[in-house]
């Protein structure tokens, strides 16, 4: 199972996090993501974190580079279910995951997602 | 991150399986999504499956397990994603998922989960 699954809801694709990633497994994310962004014109990507305690900064690239890649591919990224005490370590490390939008839930990510799209271009 | 994480998106949760289950991660789960489907008055359970290369009898019996919970709580349960050699294997093996619904990807199990939920009283 190395690699992991990317779902389509309407123009937004949902990707939830709940092993450890590796770098072999965040490149080939990468990639998997890029290419299903092309294939169905996806507006915005999710990326579910409420399975992880803790987000390194090795995460945090990972998240930077799909958001990056996203953007230039005109599709917004919207972290979504990081837990409190994520939200709070992340803080007190001076770690905000700069030019990364998040929002509380799935739901509220997609209306953030949907909201920005109506007002584009 | 032994806790599979659950989603909700309307009425509906989302359960996506991307790891090794065990007894222990399945009976979480189980519990987690009883708990949810009470807590959210959720109607539909999805259960995405793209990244599982096998369904065994194990899995095969946790997905019964979570339907028929979610049956009694009056909950539609439907999984999503398989795989076509999965797909395959399942009908050479004579198993075929007894009273559990299936849909090709998340989009139409939430359509299914709807329209069901419709025509209901």
């Amino acid at each position: 199972m190395e690699r992991i699954p990317i779902l389509q809801m309407g123009d937004v694709l949902l990707v939830t996090i709940q092993v450890d990633m590796h770098d072999q497994l965040a490149l080939q994310l990468q990639d998997d993501l890029a290419e299903r962004i092309r294939a169905t014109s996806a507006r915005g990507v999710l990326i579910e974190i409420s399975a992880l305690d803790i987000v390194d900064s090795f995460i945090g690239r990972m998240i930077a580079t799909i958001s990056a890649q996203a953007s230039i591919m005109d599709a917004r990224t919207v972290v979504v279910g990081m837990q409190p005490a994520v939200a709070i370590t992340l803080v007190e490390l001076n770690l905000t995951l700069p030019g990364v939008r998040t929002a509380l839930n799935v739901e509220r990510g997609m209306r953030l997602i949907q909201l920005e799209d109506d007002t584009r271009p």
